[in-house]
């Protein structure tokens, strides 16, 4: 199988997200990293050399002796990039892979506004890809861009999907404890977050009001449109780790009890697509019965960190349904996504 | 003024509630600890020998020779009981204080759904202590029971009296990240919240969408009548030691900006005489502009612990505000709350 | 393979270390759990049932539908039994098993003093297990007990061993910091460790002072022999889930420098016996270079959890060598020693 | 008393100890702060839009309108200087302070092995102070630079003081678990130290294995001179706020019982000279009998957060006595510290 896997890039690689690509692409059947980059100051050194690592799991070895690139779509030609770019930088780099036949399923959040640009969640909207067509005809590439959307909106939109497809969906409030790493590294300041909690994180309200809308509609032309519904969210940052945790109030668009709420997400499956790839959650959601769960120490490696786990499914005195959703935030709602993603992408004959 | 201060008991001193009662009354204008009560298996043991001291502050010198006693009425004969009994306790002792003519000022979560029991907030419900005459009126008390409310209802209940006299109220949603001094000592085990949050606290939420309504209602001849208006609340323990942050989304009765609901909150300032109390928050709601704050660490002790502290006052995408809320647990949600109760009983006349 | 493993059982199953045994044996090659046993309170219910699973890894499914069985040797005959029974019960229950004809591997303290009862960790001293003929002999017993060291004094006595055999060893100062799973659980109050350290751990000083001489001691006839050096140890409790770390200042028996001891604590191998079985450390020890590690987040799970991690090893301005060890407190200092030990006493045709 | 209060400036105020020095100096009954400064970044704001500030305690009414001055001794004309600079800023800007006529009292480690120097600690060796003439001499300045030690030296020191007093000090082996606040802002990453500990704080070992020697050392004509007894030392960061623990093993010069040692611990008043300041730690040393203290979090604040607090006195198998010692490192360890250096030298007539 080795000789046939894909060549694939990792973009800045040696920042957090960029080295859980790193860990997770270790013995990928089907891709194998030929290419990682990162800023100029680290050129000329090699990835064990340039990277301060930080995942409990060791560097692989094969990635300890690549030589850095500079991440540009010149030095670095592969039929499929990771991009763990900042945003701002990716907004230029990006494109210019895309225009050189790469496709790049991207972490970054330059383009997840862009209507003819897709937020993929193979398990929630699958035929999002097909707007690539579009993608590829307007904007004159060979490749394309491939977003995952915000580690906070990931498990609430799988949760939400699931709910929306049985019950139809209203309004959604959401409250969220998120994870360290989730700001990257050095991210937040130990003096800040010991014995404490920080009730905002910039920029994350916006994004989390907004991306559960545009992965939940519908492909509709020329471009992606919006799901019609109402979302109120709050953020908050908490001394965890790994994994976001979502305190969800939502009013579906017909009545369900808890009980039926919580069978339809556990039998939710996703399109059929989306099963059976080296990265598929399984299950796609695990519902727990416990009332103190899911808990992001004890539940956040659920499917290798792919599952989305749900709990306390109950009513809502003014609404339908309260549930807590918890997610792993650098796997599933980041490196871990977009990989996925670039599966579905090879399933369906796009690499 | 030594002379004429008021002779108090603390019931269930031991315990951290009861310690928090001990370091507040330390060097009181008003209060003097005069007998501090525990289980039977302390009897004989000064407070000293009996009491394993968890705060920071030291344990006042008076307190440390005194003797524990019993929990009886027999055993201790004042006009004012503090009681940090747990609920179920409560239930059967302090109904005894109350017929032996002692005013009880309890954080017990027993009687707070009693129609002739206020749960007393002076800032928000100071007219409430009216009920007391019903109270010892039925049931032939010659002193009484006052209670506060639940840790989690107390800040949250201020902030929003001051919204609803200004504006009225529709509904609430509530999320909450509690601190670990509200489940008491040995409490949560550390391996539960290191590195975790727990979804899910028993009890607690019924009681947080219970109590505010009664706070906010009136007195209603034989009884207190509860407000009308909507509640869902989620709670959450997190690795915070003190303090109480609550994420709100609300609408109001009529459309207010959040320019002007911040001008409400900052101006609030409670009953007349609810003011110039010892224990009397200054200010009563701090209202924070900073877009990061309130945060449990760097903002619990506002006011000596006794203020409510709001910031990201915000309009809510799908109702009319968001913001958040900071109370101390421990010192103005309950210890701390207790004693500014027993404060108006003072200046009303009761004792 | 299946069919030949040796039936094993679990004392104290559903206790924390009573968790890891269960987990660890998880699909072991050579042993196969046939009985769970617990405290009378669970009697009746299944491990399922009975058990507060606190592991992040889920609970096995076998062990889900097992009954829970009283914790006896009339109950339970199998050949060999894993005990994470509490010291005080040990002490009589171990014996019992004893007498009837099973070998216990016990992470109890209760018999690590007596003379004929070795506190094996196989690749410091395999060569103890002699000591069980003389234990069988005297007591007349069929089976025999077998304990792992204290959690601290493990990782530590590896390292001392290799230094030792290499170098001698006349002196040792060790300061600890301990992880919370080392207390059981609910163990430490949350309250008691956030923002805090505990410099103080009941019994635990007097066992890490003594257990490392009697490890590095020789089969002297009818006794294990102790080793001739100092030793004083401070032990302190910090908020870390899994991993203990020891500073340890080293005078060697001839003077070596921080090079010549890294280099022999790299190549330290272990005796012959205690090699290639399941549960041996890949590698033994692991030296690292990085000037801030070991730590316990990144590096407690080296080698599944079984290698003793060093780092940190340079000249002591007043005896001869400074480093730091890091062990995994549940799996290397308890279970998965106890596990290791077994595999030994297979090996050298004990069971 | 106001009128007659003496002016100071405070260097690099918007820091994490910057910030230290204007919460304590609030309300001082000998200084009044008239000047703070900041790096060129800040110029031309007031301190309230320049500081980022960290502590629990509010900022200064006073401070948040002062305007934020250049670090400059031209711009800064006072008699005496608290210095919050980093080590490599100090070495230039500090002596000119000192040239121009000013006391520099400082934090910065510039200066502290100059043998002309002292590393001052009232209680420990006020008579260093006389120092102070060689050096105006020597440098030909009129005002001067008095050190602090390193926050981990401090209590050490203290207490090694009382010791060497009574019974003589030969050698000390020293393990210290120090809190993150003295790492500055932002210092370590969250995701460096929760559920971790590093065993590792860049230069740290080398300052506090030097600086005790210096301060216990004699002024010995022209310079200070260093005791001769032998130390090691190995550092370690733990998650904690504020106050740094250390692990001692102590070989006194003649022996003691530990009863012995802490009644000496507990008597230390310190030089004549070092009582009575509005700074003076009471008691010099708390010597604490429980056997599980002192804690960071209970013990920091004993005496204002300027006492050092000494526990687990106890005899060490291999040398004469074992203990634990806590200071609050920003506080007694930074810049109360320095001001305390500053009232010792008002009394002493310089200034």
């Amino acid at each position: 199988m080795t000789q046939k896997r894909i060549p694939v890039a990792v973009l800045a690689a040696t920042g957090s997200v960029g080295q859980r690509f790193v860990q997770l692409l270790d013995g990928h059947p089907w891709f194998e990293v030929t290419a990682l980059t990162a800023s100029e100051r680290s050129s000329g050194q090699t990835y064990g050399e340039a990277c301060h690592w930080l995942l409990p799991e060791p560097m692989p070895e094969w990635a300890r002796s690549l030589p850095v690139l500079p991440t540009s779509a010149d030095a670095v030609q592969v039929p499929l990039v990771f991009s763990a770019l900042p945003a701002d930088t990716a907004k230029t780099i990006e494109p210019e892979f895309a225009k050189a036949g790469s496709f790049v399923c991207t972490n970054a959040s330059a383009f997840r506004r862009e209507p003819d640009v897709p937020i993929l969640v193979p398990e929630v909207n699958a035929a999002h890809l097909e707007i690539l067509k579009v993608q590829q005809r307007k904007r004159g590439w060979k490749g394309g861009i491939v977003t995952n959307p915000n580690c906070t909106s990931t498990g609430m939109t799988v949760s939400l999907k699931a709910l929306m497809d049985a019950f139809g969906l209203e309004s959604v409030f959401a409250v969220s404890l998120q994870a360290l790493s989730g700001a990257g590294y050095p991210g937040v300041a130990s003096m800040d977050i010991l014995d404490n909690v920080i009730p905002y994180i910039g920029g994350e309200e916006e994004k989390v009001e907004w991306e559960p809308r545009k992965m939940l509609g519908v492909v509709g032309g020329e471009q992606l449109e919006l799901a019609k519904f109402g979302i109120s969210v709050h953020t908050n940052r908490v001394a965890v780790s790994d994994g976001h945790l979502v305190c969800l109030s939502i009013r579906l668009g017909k009545r369900a009890s808890a009980a039926e709420a919580a069978a339809v997400l556990r039998a939710y499956q996703g399109p059929a697509d989306s099963r059976g790839l080296p990265s598929s959650p399984s299950p796609v959601i695990l519902v727990r019965d416990e009332p103190n769960r899911p808990q992001p120490r004890l539940d956040r490696l659920t499917g290798k960190g792919m599952t989305t786990v749900v709990g306390r499914v109950r009513p809502d005195s003014q609404l339908d349904l309260k549930m807590v959703v918890l997610s792993h935030n650098t796997i599933r709602g980041a490196a871990g996504g977009s990989i996925y993603n670039a599966e579905l992408m090879v399933k369906e004959g796009w690499l």
